[in-house]
């Protein structure tokens, strides 16, 4: 898949039986999403009367928040780059000793790879929630569901792109790596579980 | 916003300061995510070897997530026309007393709309959530996490529809209304809670 194109263009793409794009880029295009709500709220509420103590801030978030997006959404093409090189990797010779090794070699990059560029994502969704407090505590309040969907989709997106580390992880070889990013994201998983859910309260308790 | 045009345009019209896209459209998008993930676990799954058994289930479960997806797609321009139709009533005139009541009546209608919308995707999202389990149940292990993606993401549909109806119903002056609304809305999030977090549990436990 070169670009993912139109919005339908890509649903569609998603739900066929092509391996890409998959889970892995839906993660990604959430956590977008969730990073340009942020935006929203920020770019809504600077100039808003009645917001001018807020203001520095606000232009501090969506700075913050489109650096991100402009991150998340790169990461469909390296998730989709990821995938191809294990399966690539799959299609190499295996008749002699040594094309088994370099064959045996590869995949293992590849799987590397796929379990680095999900937890990578992972990161960045923690970045998008935290974003999405400081949006979601001083945003506009007409606009604040926006700042609730946007924390929403950031942690979907995070738990979407751990269970990409989880399927990938257990058949890489380097049990050290593996498990020291199967450790890191459980550890980002929790906090950011309590932390999406405290501010989905803050906005839900604005909302009334 | 006539049409969302590509992904990339997507994510900068929902960044923008622009009322529409917002929160209710990348509800009714992730939705369609989740629908199109499902598909996709069937696809892969209808065909393969060692899934015979299967195979009926698969085709049965693909026909409708591809109903419910083109159902959440067609719904991305169903939350921009009501949004855009509260907006048109605010710009109504208010001289007369006339002019009054009939723009109060517009803005209720508009408001009504905008409830009616994200109260309907939730629904919507709630069938995402059931198909996502009979896709993990029982589809083609090596595209699993695929599944969890897909309940994960119709969940978060639901929860930011949700929050979409929150913000608009306190505003509606049909109480009876409102309230059955936001009652049945609670009943869907509270069942979808526990019923996604089963299905994230079906895919994890297959995840090793």
């Amino acid at each position: 898949m070169a670009s993912p194109g139109t919005l339908d263009d890509f649903l569609e793409q998603l739900a066929s039986a092509a391996p890409t794009p998959g889970g892995g880029s839906a993660a990604a295009i959430m956590g977008a999403m969730g990073a340009a709500l942020v935006s929203m709220v920020c770019n809504v509420t600077i100039g808003k009367k009645g917001y001018e103590g807020v203001e520095a801030e606000m232009k501090a978030v969506l700075q913050e928040s489109e650096k991100v997006r402009r991150r998340l959404t790169a990461m469909v093409a390296e998730d989709i780059a990821a995938f191809d090189s294990i399966m690539a990797a799959y299609k190499l010779p295996k008749t002699t000793d040594e094309d088994q090794t370099m064959r045996a070699a590869a995949i293992q990059a590849g799987l590397r790879c796929a379990t680095e560029t999900p937890l990578d994502c992972a990161r960045v969704c923690a970045e998008v929630i935290a974003l999405a407090r400081r949006a979601s505590e001083h945003g506009y309040l007409n606009v604040i569901s926006d700042g609730g969907v946007g924390v929403l989709a950031g942690f979907t997106a995070l738990r979407s792109a751990a269970l990409n580390v989880y399927i990938n992880a257990p058949a890489l070889k380097d049990r050290a790596f593996a498990e020291r990013a199967t450790a890191e994201l459980e550890k980002l998983v929790e906090f950011c579980a309590a932390e999406s859910e405290a501010v989905y309260k803050i906005v839900r308790d604005k909302l009334g």
